[in-house]
């Protein structure tokens, strides 16, 4: 595999130094872009994008060519391992995800088996291999997954939901039936990222979307011990690099310790904490990913740049900072807003890696 | 008026000895009770409900004839407020609510007054003179109002929203109208509220629905400054006995010193905090009001039973606690269930109130 010419996001999720902050967005290859939307088009329908390499490799791209992003994510969507297990992912227009099939008592579980990453999931490593091949080195690719409990979520609920009745009936009424699925759910994970990762994911990325509806003791018992035995069982390393593993949990900020007790190498932020508060909080432990509110792209050119130096101030001086958005970027955001939030954290950063703001933060150079 | 039968709840905000915890629901005048849908049902439309005295009186007492709550709230819509402001409140039939009007220019934020409670709000006073009669001192009766922050979020946004794309654009792009906007909320909150407690309500709570989808910067800034202006001028007494005011900000676990340091008399939880974690914070400068998820009520009664316990255990001794929901209860739960939550309230929280358990703990009796 060619070497990358631009390591910059790689060497701030390891903490090393560098010269500017990296930066990405979560669902940069997205309805915000009008490519995307002709390619969504072209395509017919949203599960033939995932389903299709070419087309998923197309769409991953799309936001490299407008802007100097320092990653690449696989263009895909959680709900392809609850579907590689039967249960039917469909996408009505204007509906969000559902699911043929309902997972609601112990008899759904047992049903279910881990599901073959080189079978069932094939079209997504085929869309990696892909990816990684047309990306040249230009920057990594990151691979990912939705989080046992937020995959479960979805698998109980039938599709999207504002109360979480059915998986909390099942949590509180039949918690080891929960445990029964969010077993099978943490193994099918650590398949698929680790097939990710040998078909050229360089970094892996567990979205844990909707851990955050839990009380302190559920999301513990529930949501984190299964992140916890993925990140147990995820290859680290790749022909002697790191393959860095990030964490996010939406509202997540009451578990920050927690999560970086796991042993993942950083943290994904929303908005809610200052990310100085969680640097104090848990910067010696793993490497930050946030935390602008993607609100803010609703605004002018320079109240972004405002925001941006915001951001960057409270990180303060060294690595360990990738600049993203607390979420994902919003379909209606202007693409021109995008390009001036890009470049501003890549301008605004370079003191913050300076030898003197090093030196004069006590952080090794 | 008649003295208070039932003052567990007063004295439990007020931090004072009590028998047992007292136990109230938010939404418990609502949709889970086959009544409620019959009165509902008779009115017509939400909006008659709220707007004709004698039914919201009808249905906010429904909940008192049968569990052994320890308070009545008014029944009525936070959103009421934008409708005296003359937006035109409606709800269609499955949707949220939704306004004819929209504020999102500063010409917009100019055209708005502060409604005159005696007039726009003629109804609401109403509603609450007739509960407060008719409750007799059975219990006492908790007037309430959105946050100023939750009530422009509608306004701005037009009804219910995801991305709340318009009013943060408000607020980053044009801070001196939010704040405009913001002032006005206040203004007319503290009079609503002050006229609802000169009509009979004996405590009020202020629900800042929407404050915890803000960073930390930002919900200082344009949720808790105006509700510290509401607190700042609500009257705290009347003939001799304290109106204690209650904070609530969902998903606010981050904020509790700051919303505690308003002088507010009590918080709201939600269920993301272990209560005794948050007694630990604030418990010596305010009464706390939570905090069981509301989808433990789907459970079986055993597990509720447990659940009430944990809460209970997990805040300990004393007094200072008023056992609620994390959120409104869900309009699917059973009746039934409801039942065994509240009696288990009672019954298993009398230890914690013993001489002995306060002496242990070394509570003063």
């Amino acid at each position: 595999m060619t070497p990358l010419k631009n390591d910059r996001f790689i060497r701030a999720l390891l903490r090393q130094p560098v010269d500017m902050t990296p930066v990405w967005m979560m669902r940069q290859a997205g309805r915000y872009l009008p490519e995307y939307r002709a390619t969504r088009a072209r395509a017919g329908n949203f599960m033939t994008l995932c389903q299709t390499p070419e087309l998923a490799c197309e769409v991953t791209l799309q936001p490299l060519a407008r802007y100097a992003l320092d990653a690449a994510i696989l263009f895909s969507d959680i709900l392809t391992v609850p579907d590689a297990m039967g249960l039917g992912l469909y996408f009505s227009e204007g509906e969000g995800p559902q699911f043929e099939k309902v997972v609601r008592c112990a008899a759904d579980v047992e049903a279910l088996g881990v599901p073959d990453p080189q079978q069932e999931l094939r079209y997504v490593m085929d869309a990696v291999s892909l990816i990684r091949r047309e990306l040249d080195g230009r920057v990594p690719l990151i691979g990912f997954s939705g989080s046992p409990f937020t995959l479960a979520t979805y698998m109980v609920e039938g599709g999207s939901t504002k109360t979480f009745q059915h998986i909390k009936g099942l949590l509180f009424d039949q918690p080891e039936v929960a445990h029964q699925l969010l077993d099978v759910l943490a193994k099918s994970v650590t398949q698929y990222l680790n097939a990710q990762i040998a078909a050229g994911a360089q970094a892996v990325m567990i979205f844990d979307t909707w851990g955050g509806v839990l009380s302190t003791r559920d999301y513990l018992a529930f949501s984190l011990h299964y992140m916890q035995q993925i990140v147990d069982g995820l290859t680290r390393e790749v022909d002697g690099q790191r393959v860095p593993v990030i964490l996010f949990t939406k509202t997540g900020a009451l578990w920050l310790e927690q999560m970086a007790a796991t042993g993942c190498d950083a943290l994904g932020l929303d908005w809610m904490l200052p990310i100085g508060v969680a640097r104090q909080r848990v910067g010696q432990q793993v490497a930050l990913q946030g935390n602008m509110d993607p609100c803010v792209l609703y605004a002018s050119p320079e109240r972004i740049k405002e925001e941006v130096s915001t951001v960057l101030a409270s990180y303060g001086a060294g690595s360990g900072h990738v600049f993203n958005l607390g979420h994902g970027i919003h379909p209606q955001i202007d693409p021109d807003n995008v390009q001036v939030f890009i470049d501003s954290v890549h301008e605004y950063s370079r003191p913050y890696h300076s030898a003197e703001a090093l030196s004069n933060a006590g952080v090794l150079a």
